[in-house]
């Protein structure tokens, strides 16, 4: 019964694959966009493709593993045991509505609240990123590659942040005082700058606002590819809210240091 | 002679299979980023992906057309008679060196100063976008398809602009005039959010700062897609400088207008 306890990345990745088939032909085709307006005035388009994948995606779950908790951006949670899927179907939808490929389908899972499985689907560069125990791991064209953070000094480092937009007041002035410091800042990445963090491209990588189903399933591919991921009080990040990913522990405290009066 | 006085869109392609086979191997690998600075504080990295591949594209150039005029981003001007290439072999250098693949090669060709041709290559995710008199295209995985801009109010447009950190004083007032006024704002496409204008998911992409090499090409796309491109003082964007892309005309004018000022 190990099998169904610690489940295999096996069973991601035909979680992604169901997913997959529900967001792609959906991508840059007519879309029915539901504008759902959420915490003020943040827009938040909601795609078919977001909740049919979604409800795809639960019901194998619900077959495989009945006893687990699930938690997914449309529908909600359902309680369970130690084990929790966490799901965001469509992680990125502005970019998936603009027709650019830096959305993904995120799939973590958490056992007693760690996460401990995670896996980013980009279906139409045909591109898989994930992790468990053995390591962080990318996979394109049939090549699997193994992710690794990399090693630069904070004046040399890469910051990314998805929106200017969602920084205000006190923590505007800490991202503001990170930004000065770095060699340079790029905006519009959602999880694809994340995982590019893990893939040595991009060193730092911080949002304002995150739900737990937006980062679960990155944490354990930063982690495995060598970075930190925490909120920036230092806790760990499986609850969302204001959160920092760092290819390396140095860079991780140096930037926290810096966001200082960014968690009000 | 009429081929050689009026190139085929086939001799655009050539150029941009040149292009790919130096750029996409280079794409996350490891890249020799040399730093140069122009123009104040803008970080402008430089890769070899970009210098050898205009080297391979001015090569063909001076082959077939030894006496058309040539303009390139890493080895400047060319001079010669009413028909000029205008090259920019990696436009988005900041999201190649991050693996974000929303770069893409340029290639224009204008006659008497106008542009008449123009093909965005985006290898990694094996798009090519092209116009020529018959209209704007779109090609992947062997399928054609028109791109067409579609139609909105300025209330329902999706408004796309590289960096917040580019526009400053009364064209920083100028820009948050226009993005009060439409229903999102994306940051951080490039060139890819230009053709995703003329793809009909984005509605407005605005720039404070562009280069010839960095507009020539997608002029012909846009326009052959319904938009339309000016400089913000409504003339003809092959110069550069400040520019804005518009789904149609109506958005266009709206857009101008909540603009003035931007240009000082």
């Amino acid at each position: 019964m190990s099998f169904i306890t610690t489940p295999d990345i096996a069973f991601l990745h035909r979680l992604a694959d169901l997913a997959d088939a529900q967001t792609l032909p959906r991508f840059r085709s007519a879309l029915s966009v539901d504008a759902k307006f959420k915490e003020g005035d943040r827009f938040d388009p909601v795609t078919d493709a977001d909740r049919i994948a979604e409800v795809e995606m639960r019901r194998l779950i619900e077959q495989v593993y009945p006893d687990h908790a699930i938690l997914g951006e449309e529908f909600g949670r359902k309680e369970g045991g130690a084990h929790c899927w966490v799901l965001d179907p469509v992680d990125g939808t502005k970019p998936f509505i603009c027709g650019i490929p830096v959305w993904g389908t995120l799939i973590g899972q958490t056992t007693d609240g760690i996460a401990k499985r995670g896996l980013m689907s980009q279906p139409f560069t045909e591109e898989r990123f994930w992790a468990d125990d053995s390591g962080a791991w990318h996979r394109r064209g049939g090549v699997v590659s193994r992710l690794r953070t990399r090693e630069v000094p904070l004046a040399e480092a890469i910051l990314h942040t998805t929106s200017p937009q969602g920084w205000r007041g006190a923590a505007r002035e800490g991202f503001e005082r990170l930004q000065e410091q770095v060699r340079m800042t790029r905006y519009g990445g959602e999880c694809y700058a994340m995982v590019m963090v893990a893939a040595g491209q991009i060193d730092l990588a911080v949002e304002p606002s995150l739900q737990p189903y937006d980062i679960v399933a990155l944490i354990p591919i930063i982690e495995q590819a060598g970075g930190v991921v925490t909120r920036l009080d230092g806790s760990r990040a499986e609850a969302g809210g204001s959160v920092l990913i760092s290819a390396n522990s140095a860079l991780h405290e140096q930037a926290l240091q810096l966001l200082a009066g960014a968690v009000a």
